[in-house]
């Protein structure tokens, strides 16, 4: 039997993407879309949504979750902007209700499994830099991915050593550095959003890139999270915990 | 105390280069480096060697590691050319005298962990193809590491569907199918030996891309074996076993 | 004083990309934009349109072009299904009345260039192999562009030779051969249309890469074809003609 | 007939192979190698060379090349250090005694027509950003290439307005600009010497990638300028005056 699922922000283009992404999966059933609306409890219960995936603003995000919660249901959340205080509040709800949830900042699979991958090597390959690249419109730097992955490289590399220090002739050349893992931000039309890790070792190099093209890349991930929620009995954080 | 290593072979490219490492190590110490030899049992018993990496000929290697083994020597064998019955034939006599050994095709770290990748990526991405670019010299394809790559991933990935049929207006377009997944050779100078593995999603790709540039990038996985296999009381086929 | 375009296949896809690009345009006014029309004549004639675009159907474009010519206007034609023969008519018609047109297979300026660039570095390094990569829907290999890369490339480099032989251990590892040069065809989803061609010289290699992820990337050309086809007296064939 | 050539500075590593290189090429034949010599006039005339090529040191390549010069041999000077007034009265003296000569600070074949081509890329799009990665012991950045490349684009493109104000979140992450222009260094060991050139445009980008391996990648440059230079009747800086 499908699972009942009801798509919050389904008017955004991400949750456009979402609703095509159920609809198209046999184990899944979509019982609603909505945008913004006054009594989400009363939604979910007479949709008798099982699971609800909310893509709305950092402004809403929380106060959904906990009456998505509250209404027997379990949270799918992609939206950005909860506080660690509020995720972490939400974690005792859930935990206290027996209930599954999963809050992921990246819906990516590919992404997280480079992100993954890479904290592996740096294992064996201490020697690694970060390059990534997006549309010109992304106006800050480096990306929240990149700045992920180098902590979670940062965690776990056997050597914490800096790279070997050098001279920069203009300033910027060397990129930023964050947990001494530098990190290259390039910013050009043409590109959508793709990161590279690229590990150094005696003769050989290692690289890992990741190239999304679509936001739909993120709809795998979306469709994975609403079928293990069910079988969880507690809030999980991060994609990757479901991999 | 620094664990005493026999190199035998140590004229040939690769052994200089073992050699040189072994004497870069702090935790190893060379006691001895030769070819051809009539007695490779006398030497080992005169050089005190724990361990003896073997990097000589496919002729002798089957020869020399029982040699190596009734020695009360762990063998570290880089050379290529046993068959799988005189590798089973090997572990038996390891397992026998509770002797550690290790037999390698690749002592690349970098390669096994872009195989061992793949292979978990392919659980989650059944689209792939492998593209190896090696120097012209190399006269045969597709290479060993791309066939052994392809293998690792068909017995994971989830959906072992060919790629749609395409229709090749010159033939091998395509590349060459091994377990359903094409690969594609590239044959250049100014190359040495690189390998791509490609992963296609929904508006995502994932590439794992490994570049070799010099036969030194096997020394860390040589020095691993040697520092790992005198821990061991068996013999063990793939320096995965030891990652 | 801007130029008058009128748009032809104005709803498929691609004209509907060339319908934006034609208005965000300050040299440009679109004065129209039509689909399956009985007499594009008359609207050539109403909308007193100086440039007409072409992006119907390959049964439809010869007709059109006829048309457009005779109807005092400068044909820009993106369809594809001219003949030869069909072509060499179009330019006697307008050599005869001294009137610009302009037919190209590609309107990526990028795609121009890469191979031009590939047809010069071909006189300095002649080994050379082209991978093409394309969304899994692309049915036919390789694709149009590597073909005439590599025909482009064959005219002009030094070195005819071919390939050294070598030992596909499985068929179709080495590719495609097009006028001894090797094309190989990668087909997965995530990607859209690219194309990388590797030259390899003693001790380096040189790569040109043209990475299309959007149909966005041929109006450039297209707008570029609209401005410069009215200082024309006849037909040119390629968007290469125009660079 | 072959041209005879001498090789000043042939113990180097760079001379070695420029050595084995002349040997190799049945158009050239190697009339003498020198190291340190306190007479490179005699040792010319003696050995009836054509051809100099001088692989020395920034503090004797002047006076090196004044010395061939006089000694009416023609001078190809891969040796850095040469200042812009001392290369100008070389000129002179070439121009003066309609002598040809060579001075280049890149030798390699690729790396000009990288230039090149990012050169004339530039033309039709403008956003750029250059990408240098080398082995870990390069202590300065950006590369010498980098620079120039910068500048060649720099004086070309059509736009020459600054990539859009991004915020940087940690300094450094959008690179080093040189004539606005973004430029990343990437150190790390298992890289001899890289660079990409990325360009990008509306839906699409064009990638060249230049890898270099081997110190023998120059050898086919100092061979064509060892052809090439005595067909000249003056001095000229840069291989690509030559291609």
């Amino acid at each position: 039997m499908p699972i009942n699922v009801l798509i919050n922000g389904a008017w955004g283009r991400m949750g456009q993407e979402a609703v095509k992404a159920v609809q198209n999966d046999p184990e899944l059933e979509l019982v609603g879309q909505i945008g913004k609306t006054d009594d989400l409890t009363a939604v979910i219960q007479q949709s008798k949504a099982q699971v609800v995936v909310d893509l709305t603003t950092p402004a809403a995000v929380y106060k959904n979750t906990l009456a998505i919660i509250n209404a027997q249901a379990c949270p799918v959340i992609g939206t950005t902007g909860l506080t660690p205080e509020q995720i972490k509040k939400l974690e005792e709800c859930c935990t206290q209700k027996k209930r599954g949830g999963v809050v992921a900042p990246n819906f990516s699979i590919a992404a997280i499994l480079m992100m993954r991958f890479s904290a592996q090597v740096s294992q064996y390959f201490p020697h690694v830099e970060i390059i990534e690249l997006h549309h010109a419109g992304k106006l800050d730097s480096p990306s929240g991915t990149a700045i992920k992955t180098a902590e979670m490289i940062a965690t776990v590399r056997a050597d914490q050593a800096a790279p070997k220090a050098t001279h920069e002739n203009i300033p910027g050349a060397r990129g930023a550095l964050h947990h001494h893992i530098p990190i290259h931000s390039i910013r050009l039309p043409g590109l959508v959003a793709s990161q590279e890790v690229l590990f150094g070792g005696v003769g050989e190099t290692l690289r890992i890139c990741h190239n999304t093209i679509h936001r739909e890349a993120f709809m795998p991930g979306i469709l994975l999270a609403c079928k293990k929620v069910l079988m969880l009995d507690h809030l999980v954080y991060g994609l990757e915990q479901l991999l």
